[in-house]
């Protein structure tokens, strides 16, 4: 693989899978199984890889609590239950931290490789290593790249662009344009936020216009739902805000979900005959939590698992797409059950009917209590976004915190928002430790052709070496590198 | 099964696992493999049944981070980690209560039911329900109990006993005596802590003498870890401690170890032909989360994880031994990074170095604190305890507030022993969110013959459930009920 344009970097393809595992436990996976080598016939033909962006076991475990119907005894699965294999590691090979961010997370996951935290798709001396997505353009499939986040994020620019830091959005943008793959650009869908990034308003770096670039290359280029879905083209380039989306529960009509997204993305690439490689970001389950916000949080994971029950469905018909679904680390400490007024003293709980009464974030509420002015009528406003069964619940202290945050001279978004969340937090009986990540394991889903694969305690560097062979040994004869 | 003596208690069968299971996740898994009948030489004769009680994702992770060695580049692997095969829901069935306590969680592993907080192998009705322990008892099988707490507490008891409330531990010791299955005592091997409950002086609900009870019927009775080893009666009551066992890096050389208890127990239930069933708890992970205490959390995790290694080495040896681990619940919200003093905004960390340097728990030094009186040399005292490294990195603020709690008016363990914590809290930037249990699912690890049937995400019922069927279609012809 040569890089056409850009940054004539040099790319140091990883080794092979046994050399970089921990402790082997893949490897074992491996061997347990045949390889199918490359054939006229490929077990599997398209890799859709679902990363919840901070989906540690509590919020996977909030959402079932949250979809639990009261009137069975048993607690209903969730679509993530039904396919959990095993779980991974995710900490980074960073010198001054211990615990992952989302780029380094991601880019173990897209090429195989430990890195320092802000790393996109390069090593602590700046080598860029090839992803699973380039991998799969080389082998001559369609690739895609959706989240609701910035496109430009840094996760899904870990699958897409080599840069030193996962603050360059601007610059790995200009990856997805400029780096090319026998030819091609190497992203053939890429959906979802961060405009800002594309566009000579809102550039940093320099005012390209890499809208018109895209347009000019073939690309369709798409601002809303109904632009989206009434294209059809194989390329296309859809950025639906400047920045990150709204979280779902806050979304206007025009936005896409991320499931019509991943839908639309899994149409359009379906038509390669030689199949597709289709990563999708659920971004925002992730700030949420860096907010303490369980609503959001919970909003984020409805939204992620239907579009991870999207391409389970089109997995399911197809029957060569693979489907794996993790999380790049945890976030926030989020914990059901808590020290909160509310819980009584051992008393077990995690009360999901506050949080079901709120129709919208507490970021989105508090905005609007900004916009009101000092004079806001803060009793009226919450009235507004919250069923009334639960906002009789609140008690005039509360209420009261809300309103000096909303009078003080001081006054701004964030303690307005924190004054709201402490509201939830408190009637929910939800805890959290911080505003940062958190060390845990996170849960591994897969479901298709060769998921034992990714079975057992694996490591996020596993996620891609098992790729890369899975790519390698169904590879079509006559089609890439080989 | 008939109970020959005691409350004769109605004993209620447990039906087939596909109508308890959760979502059929488990009977899938049922279906998918065929079952081997009764035979000659069965394919399981032993099953190993260990619980981290508190074990949840992170102390896991935790222990991981402790047993890292900082001069490779990968993070090495527990014992535990070779062994994940998935993860089980653990919630209750409490009118007041979603989230499981210690009972409720082992009254589903070890009966296969749902029931309410406080119940000891019954459901809300008062019916006692079978266990795996006592199934095994009827088809001839030698069986044990072992456990850091209370050999009356509630996850043991949970498998050897049947009460309406976890707290009558007087009454669960009886049932350990009073109960026979086919006019034998149902525990052949009980070790831990608990001696008051077996004792006319310990005893509150009576004067009865179980320790003599035991020995008039065979038992052997061992009070330190000299008499225990010496010791190979095939059935033995080994009490250590009056209450639960000191944790392990607090323990006496007098007192065994988890690894040790494990270890000899194996040895007397594996003379028996027809094999064994044994439950092995480290109890306290979760009573050191309940202090929100690292130190004793890591101590805790060490000692079951020598446990667990033994059972592996043992079945690895046997070729007919399942060994299954997995914790009831988590408890405390305990998370690897955290919003601490010591954490730097936007630092992601977990530093083991502030809790490796603690030769003691916080609990016993405070306990030495506090007996020194109210002019004690906090610092001396704390220096004889801590590592000379880290000791220089404790502030003064943080000495003091152990001198204010030292020399309080109302100076009591607790606040000691809080202030102790808060230290190590900071400086490894651990999180905690609760005094009380949490309700994210649970790693699950297993080995040995048909370990496949615990693979994916199942429900704490399914333990029993699986269990039940491996020990029905391995049982030997003859042997049992059939």
């Amino acid at each position: 693989m040569v890089f056409k344009r850009g940054l004539s970097k040099k790319l140091v393809t990883v080794g092979v899978l046994s050399t970089l595992v921990v402790g082997g436990f893949a490897g074992l996976n491996q061997n347990a199984e045949a390889k199918s080598g490359n054939k006229a016939n490929p077990e599997i033909k398209n890799v859709i890889f679902l990363i919840g962006d901070g989906m540690g076991p509590s919020p996977i475990a909030a959402h079932r609590y949250m979809n639990d119907d009261p009137s069975t005894k048993e607690m209903e699965l969730t679509e993530f239950d039904k396919y959990l294999v095993g779980m991974q590691t995710t900490y980074p090979d960073d010198p001054a931290q211990n615990i992952t961010d989302s780029a380094s997370a991601a880019t173990a996951m897209a090429s195989g490789i430990k890195t320092y935290n802000n790393a996109i798709g390069m090593d602590a001396d700046k080598n860029p290593y090839e992803t699973v997505l380039e991998r799969a353009k080389e082998y001559g499939k369609a690739t895609g790249l959706v989240a609701t986040s910035e496109v430009t994020h840094a996760t899904p620019a870990s699958y897409g662009a080599h840069d030193e830091s996962r603050k360059n959005m601007d610059a790995i943008a200009n990856d997805y344009f400029d780096e090319l793959i026998n030819g091609n650009h190497k992203v053939d869908v890429i959906l979802g936020g961060g405009s800002n990034h594309f566009t000579p308003e809102g550039r940093k770096i320099d005012d390209r216009d890499l809208v018109s670039e895209f347009k000019n290359a073939g690309y369709s280029y798409v601002t809303n739902k109904e632009e989206l879905m009434n294209d059809d083209n194989g390329q296309v380039l859809g950025l639906f805000a400047t920045g990150g989306l709204p979280k779902m529960i806050d979304r206007a009509e025009s936005i896409p979900s991320l499931e019509e997204m991943t839908t639309t993305a899994i149409d359009r690439l379906n038509k390669n005959e030689d199949g597709f490689f289709l990563m999708i970001e659920g971004s925002q389950i992730d700030w949420a939590e860096h907010d303490n916000d369980v609503v959001g949080t919970m909003s984020e994971m409805e939204d992620f698992e239907s579009a991870f029950k999207a391409a389970i469905d089109f997995a399911k018909k197809d029957g060569q797409t693979l489907v794996v679904t993790t999380a790049d680390h945890a976030t926030g400490g989020l914990s059901l059950g808590s020290n909160t007024k509310a819980a009584k003293s051992g008393e077990y709980n995690f009360h999901v009917g506050p949080i079901k009464a709120f129709k919208e974030t507490p970021d989105y509420i508090a905005a609007e209590l900004f916009a009101a002015g000092e004079n806001a009528n803060v009793e009226e406003i919450m009235q507004n976004h919250i069923e009334s069964d639960f906002y009789g619940k609140i008690t005039d202290s509360e209420i009261q915190a809300i309103k000096d945050a909303v009078a003080s001279k001081t006054r701004n978004i964030t303690s307005i928002d924190n004054a709201i969340e402490a509201i939830i937090n408190d009637h929910s009986v939800t805890g959290w430790t911080t505003g940062g990540h958190t060390g845990e394991d996170v849960p591994v889903f897969a479901f298709g052709p060769q998921k034992a694969r990714f079975a057992g305690l694996i490591d996020n560097t596993d996620q891609a070496n098992i790729i890369f062979n899975l790519l390698e040994e169904n590879q079509k004869p006559g089609k890439g590198k080989n």
